[in-house]
């Protein structure tokens, strides 16, 4: 695929959003020597201009379009809020422009898909911020699994674990906007789901290579304040979501994501199982834990660790890594696209019938 | 509730059946000093001669009806093939016998609903050998819970992990007909399911005190062999099995039965979560772990190993304990009918409804 | 070995001393039907007549003496002070009573070997309660490493991990007799070495099936109080104790045990590394877990549960089994001398001779 | 302290042998912007030329004369045999130069005391490659500590665990050079104490921030083949060896190594007990678990993992950052040399005085 390539020089980027977590952006990029941070953006007024100041950028704008109009960037990091990131992707990717965009890609699978084939067609480098691609080991864990080792998939338990609605490690959420919004679907949120569900989504279908084809869900959202409402946010976004999946190959799986898996504070959790072994990955993260049951070991169920594994670099590296070799990086638009297929069908009335006992 | 007591003396008991399980029931029962052995049916020629040879039982039979014609036992034990579970059952009830029976109490339902209720208007002790009760730690999660130690249940996963159809440790499944039957639905199997979901379904519901009230289920029988078929096994038993349930305060939770899942002899594994704090206990064999992460440690993660365990007698005692009390024991035939109402639920189409991606 | 068997009729059994772990010998007895207990001894007045009613124990004494006189009783089960198991034991072999004595047998090798020679002598059933013989797992570790399975052994790690000077959870070892009177040597006490040290080194010897053949020693006492005393206390004896050891084979390891061991209650852990495999155990009350690394493993270091142990029986059956079988039982006086052999070794200024840095 | 500081432009640097170690130092060198390598030394003919072309390296050496001569270089890394660090570390000090040495700085405190006080004369930036420094968790560990959280030091458990000697995971070590030499100590070797020992001892110490002040020890050899003799390998050299140490401040604990500790392919791991807590870290490769209880856990044995940790950069990175900063490394010669002062203390006949039993 021939994709427009990095002429010579620096990457020449745009930082569209100066939140914290377009400060952890720019931070890393700034890091990279193949990148000049040249431009920034934020609607509200005087943001850009401390930003820019904040990380030695020349020049900031209070809206996309003149920065579009200037012009004088290569590629941009999308870090608005979730509910911009298809309005201004597009714009940029109409503009010829890389774009590395913050998960989650789009509000649903139209949006999403819409974003993707506009990158297709731009021949522009696209990529989403699936973070959890660079823990240490899920390299190694896809590896086995692609290698063989334990055989075919059959059975998959994997959960993304929280606990931030119980203890206060991460802060006050009933006081602090940061966990608020994420509570209320009016303020963007779409849930545990929305939020982690969708990492532990790609963490599981990118270790294993399979996606789902079909699908179970329940999301459940608890009472947790008088009138299920703190000030402004309506606390109805769910908190708990758990999803019966059948892969492509039949194997079948549970894949669930709570915020009050107490005892947790940020753990991924993946078992595969297959015809000749099984594996175990979880992350919190700097602690990651890899271990593997094959060969004679099925037998005795012996489990061994996994002490040599290889992180992936931070989907910042491999952004500019995709805009040097001109080849785009993993994971990319439509990647997103398609988890986020999985993610609206968890919403619908279908996936969530029940018998009744 | 005043059952029929027991007399002064020992329980008289009837051991129905004489396969490898009887055996296990016969010798548990033999070191009980309440209790003598009196008798033993077996409708295969000599078996039951044979039987009471090896266990110094005075009288057999080859015929429930003149067992019971006899009627000189006050007690009996049924480890008759799952498929006459009932109407044994029902006769020794109608003769006004204790009965403790293997699981699963009925093919289903509404037979197992008939027992319940035959038992209790016969007024008569009546426990299933769910045997998992036994596990060290189950009793101290279950208490745990009930104190309110870790607040109100929220998010529950549960498994029961096994690999015999992976590794050789329990022989070749696919050559034993004591495995064979097991994947086979003309042969009385209900599959993985019905072999040990049962068992996870009762660890869970029993340890956090609450029934589900709805469920989602998908069942799945993988190709294991040419034609799906090993001699006169037609391999149509399901092999994995996973739940989404809501229970009775409206948490939600993954269960799920795998005989895919290598790495794991015999596992059980169940994650509670509940708004003060974590649980965790696993049990295979003689190794259980029990840990909890509860008071200020939610705000830290940490977990703190359970030491002191003390494991409830197996239900060969509980069942003496019961007649010797005239109070009856747990798990009861009422207990075993309203698990048998969540398999039941789980083989329903409507359970299995899912989302086509 | 031809010892005094028992004649026909129950074990007619003497509790000498009624302090808490009296009470919990009687306990343990009194529920073996092969047992009566017949009566108590204690020095204190009223204290024996107290028991004796407690237990439901027709004779009490205040003397010894009176109680051998008397003689009415097969065996006796020594729970007095640790000093006083010297006297009171001797004339128990010398009116030919079979003797289950508290641990440590005595308060030296010298004393501990006479007492030996006089049991073996007196050709009765003598046995000390060296309580973690009955760990779940210690006796499938044994097995496992006297078949080979790990091959000849060349280095250890034991360690007994306490933690009662740090946390409260025994309560306040400054202001309690319990407690207080384990940290003065003028009390009695020979620190942490005597008092859980013996059981590690018995429980790894035990395991390996080897004794020491050297050591070197570091016992040390930690300032803990203004003065190095609290009350009538002076807290001289030691809080770490640490050895090398070699053993027969020439294998060679450390063994070392703790009241600073702060995160563990009171846990044993060994790890035994042999020419073809490890094993490790680690025991704290219920919970053991024992796992194994051998065979192919050894190329991989995949590890292994154990998940199938099967506890040897309380010291209280095992005594009542000997006498009943005239077989003497294990661990017996020569077994406790040879431990304190060691114990009096590591007192040694030779055991503990460093090189300045 | 003023040390030479680095003038503008980049760090030219000197590969001082060319084998595996030193090809790995080279890659590390290349990677860093800062470093330019300029030339490379090693007496065998030819391999230094093929060194130089390999990595790009203008100038090429048979002997360290010449290129100290030739002078147009800043720093070296010194990777030459164990016995050769002394009289080229003492050259390149006396120019002047920057030195890296591997590990250990020298065969005995006395050399490497004169190494550590030449360097500080020459006022360059010497260090040794203690590679485990980098371990992730190493620096949390020692903040922790140094923090005060487990309060003071009493208690000390650390070993190091390889199995070479037993699995095949690293090669026949009965066929290898690089395997054979570590056996014999005609070989340069200093067996298991020296090879992997030392690391431990930083590791430990480093934590800690305390040294011994005494010590015990004792070393073993085991019969390994027919007349102790593989070829030229005399096979003398120690596989296990154990200490007991004093810390500073009164501390006791026990250090070991051993190439038989089978289960275990390169594990360091370190406990360390406190007044207020305790701490326990593994690494083994990539696999680094780090975990605390303190604080109110001491009282229920709540540990909990810690989940964030910051490597130190490894050595190379280290020794570029000195010479820039003009701020002399850890691990420093100085320290390398008190490590080399508690190794040979280990090798005294009065540090393994024992007590015969």
């Amino acid at each position: 695929m021939a994709l427009f390539k990095k002429s010579p020089g620096k990457v020449r980027l745009l930082v569209l959003g100066t939140g914290g977590m377009a400060q952890a952006h720019a931070t890393a990029f700034a890091k990279d020597p193949r990148v000049e941070l040249v431009g920034t953006v934020d609607v509200m007024p005087g943001r850009a201009a401390e930003f820019a100041k904040k990380f030695g950028i020349k020049k900031h704008f209070t809206d996309l379009d003149k920065a579009i109009k200037w012009g004088q960037f290569d590629a941009a990091t999308n870090v608005t809020p979730d509910s911009i990131h298809y309005p201004t992707t597009m714009k940029l990717l109409a503009a010829k422009k890389h774009v590395l965009c913050e998960k989650p890609l789009a509000e649903n699978f139209k949006l999403a898909n819409e974003m993707a084939t506009a990158a297709e067609k731009a021949k522009v480098i696209n990529m989403v911020n699936l973070t959890y691609r660079a823990v240490a080991g899920l390299q190694k864990a896809k590896q086995i699994i692609a290698s063989g080792e334990i055989g075919e998939v059959r059975h998959v338990e994997a959960s993304y674990r929280q606990s931030w609605l119980v203890g206060n490690h991460w802060g006050a959420w009933d006081k602090l906007p940061m966990w608020l919004w994420r509570l209320s679907e009016k303020h963007g949120s779409k849930g545990v789901l929305g939020d982690v569900g969708i990492h532990i989504l790609d963490f599981t279908t990118y270790a294993i290579g399979m996606m789902p084809t079909n699908l179970q869900a329940r999301l459940k959202t608890f009472h947790k304040a008088p009138g299920d409402k703190i000030g402004e946010y309506v606390l109805d976004a769910n908190d708990s979501a758990s999803m019966i999946v059948e892969f492509q190959n039949g194997a079948q799986g549970v894949i669930h994501a709570s915020r009050f898996m107490t005892g947790y504070g940020n753990t991924l959790r993946l078992n595969v199982f297959g015809t000749k072994g099984g594996l175990e990955i979880q992350n919190d993260h700097d602690l990651t834990t890899l271990r593997v049951c094959s060969g004679e070991d099925v037998h005795t169920q012996a489990w061994r660790d996994i002490v040599k594994t290889e992180a992936e670099p931070a989907n910042y590296l491999k952004f500019i890594d995709a805009i040097v070799s001109g080849k785009n990086g993993d994971p990319s638009f439509r990647r997103a696209a398609d988890l986020q297929k999985i993610l609206d069908a968890c919403f619908t009335e279908e996936a969530s019938k029940a018998v009744k006992l």
